[in-house]
């Protein structure tokens, strides 16, 4: 049965060159005192800072800045941001970078609203409510996380290795991002392919899942998947190719803004894997699940999931329906390897990024300290560790 | 070259069986004085009705009726509803119903707002400014026109024979919808083969078209089309087919609500050619265009245009692609007419449905007063009527 569900995705996206314009009276329908926030200063190099800067003055608004969010970003940025807007008074938060920029903002704008400190947010404990928050605008600069049009956000603590994710549909959804594509023609070849890896992931958390499947978007699913698979050696080799970057911009944002969902109630698999290796060792997000996901897919398969890597292999790699469905299965996954590990070179192995078996215990506890992963296949700690173990070579 | 755009579409959706709970509630958001709008009573035969009073009444809000709104809906019934509004000083709208019944209802709501004549809002010379509407509420009965996620609508005058069509972002677009697969279990085979059609035929204005296309988007619409072409059979053979009447229904708002737009500037070509079909003869829309949609096809067939119908074939229909693509697009044209009046079973020629020559040029020359139909091929008044020869048998 397909299940009910609310669908309300009310951001305004402003998508294209010369969008900008936009900027300043978006910006002044929320207030005069912008607090924007950005990452290690590369807006500076391109330019994109100056006429974001240029935008903001010519609509006759007050800037702060706050600068130095780092990716996996940290819950003392959180606070940093917080304690600036209750210090300035600030009506709007206006996040410039990727998704940790605008993760990071999101919570910011939280706790600007409260007397506590923003952890307890993440506290799995506390799990503090989320009332209200500042509103928020982003302008991307990476297609990756899907953070500029959906309502949540994954913030580290160091100090306890903790990644934590969390979503607020209520509060945290941004009001209008702008997506220019051409602001993504610096992004590293390396950083392209962990950001379609991460887009790509999004889509598999989703589709690859034993809860009902609505069909109108599981094709939509395998399009998007489509998508990053065709674009993402483009943009690697032709870091200016609009119509690539174009793509794989869109296609971010719709891999995890709730229209695939479709009132599907799946948990995920890949990401909480994940989000200890790189709480741990502080890795790329997107090179994590690359190395996770076949793995995770070669696990999870046997007779009672296989219709599922059937209809991913050959609706996506166009692999002969008439094989058997297990050969068909694996074909799927060693075309999914050969897409991340060959055409986008990712490293294949955990230990090729520096990670050993030391923290395999700690890492498959916390994945699953909230509980077993309910995904495509129920995991438990003892399944995450073997997941982990298949990653060393 | 991708166009810039614009994407903002903020209507909530209650997707499923069990959300009438949440009208109360909805409606309350915007008043207590509300207007409920539907067609010849089908409404009343399902229960639906009195559903939706008990949710009223519940909620403690003020209820007035307008019905009797017909296919083809007229502006005598967007008189009546406007005045109405002015008279009970209405809050909200709501419209429960097929596409018919919301179109006239968001006009209502904007002619609440006025002083004039609400013709004047689709009198090409006037084109009277849209700048306010009361709020829109709608509940789904017939997937189909999409008018439950849009911001246009279409009436008809009459007097005149002019049926128009109008489109206002900003004041038009219903603040929610109610989509329950299950209100269209007592659609007929029929009507859910024209709904169908109009589906199709709403994504085939924006595929067939010479403008930039985004690929991602492209795999969507291929993904909407399958859906249709899987499940609008399976809807007719089994009315109360949950899965078929759900897909459908989410498809026929997603194949018009300007997702798959992504900054085309086409104009549409088989929808202003069927308008005045259905303005002189009153025939159901979708029918209209299940006519009209291959002889279109074949007649903007040629070697700039083919590529499309090599993608349109082979992806959507699985025909081999590598025969001659003219091959290619000749059998998927063969496959959609197969579709349409073998599968759907919709009449195939205007004599048929009782259409003879008399008014061809009349007709043609209407569909193309706003001018030339700029959309896959440029179409002008001769054509245009080539075109509706060609439905001749």
């Amino acid at each position: 049965m397909i299940h009910d569900f609310i669908y309300d995705i009310p951001v305004r996206v402003y998508f294209g060159r010369d969008q900008l314009k936009n900027l300043g009276p978006e910006l002044r329908k929320y207030g005069t005192r912008v607090l924007m926030t950005y990452g290690g200063g590369s807006i500076k190099r391109t330019g994109l800072y100056d006429k974001v800067v240029r935008e903001i003055r010519g609509a006759g608004l007050e800037l702060f800045e706050l600068s130095g969010i780092a990716p996996n970003p940290r819950i003392d940025s959180v606070r940093e941001g917080a304690r600036m807007c209750k210090e300035h008074n600030i009506d709007v938060l206006l996040a410039v970078g990727g998704g940790s920029t605008i993760d990071a903002t999101k919570f910011m704008a939280a706790g600007a609203c409260v007397d506590f400190d923003p952890w307890d947010f993440f506290d799995l404990e506390k799990w503090a409510p989320i009332e209200k928050a500042l509103p928020i605008v982003s302008i991307l600069t990476l297609s990756a996380t899907g953070s500029e049009m959906d309502c949540g956000g994954v913030i580290s603590n160091p100090e306890t290795n903790d990644k934590i994710g969390r979503m607020e549909p209520l509060t945290l959804l941004p009001k209008a991002s702008f997506l220019d594509p051409s602001n993504t023609f610096t992004v590293s070849a390396y950083q392209t392919a962990c950001g379609s890896s991460d887009i790509l992931s999004h889509i598999f958390e989703v589709y690859f899942n034993m809860d009902q499947d609505m069909y109108m978007l599981d094709c939509f699913m395998e399009g998007l998947m489509k998508t990053v698979i065709k674009y993402a050696p483009i943009a690697i080799r032709e870091p200016e190719n609009y119509e690539a970057r174009a793509n794989l911009m869109w296609t971010s944002s719709w891999a995890i803004n709730g229209f695939v969902d479709g009132g599907k109630r799946q948990a995920w698999s890949c990401h909480p894997m994940e989000h200890e290796l790189s709480a741990f060792y502080d890795i790329t997000h997107g090179l994590g699940l690359a190395i996770l996901t076949p793995r995770w897919m070669e696990y999870c398969l046997d007779e009672t999931t296989v219709s599922k890597y059937v209809q991913f292999g050959t609706n996506v790699f166009g692999i002969d329906p008439q094989l058997p469905p297990m050969e068909i299965a694996h074909k799927a996954i060693d075309a999914l390897s050969g897409f991340l590990f060959g055409t986008l070179g990712l490293k294949r192995t955990l230990p090729e990024v520096g990670i050993d078996r030391t923290h395999f215990a700690t890492m498959a506890r916390k994945a699953v300290q909230g509980g077993t992963l309910k995904g495509f296949k129920p995991l438990k700690q003892a399944d995450v560790e073997a997941i982990y173990e298949m990653c060393m070579k």
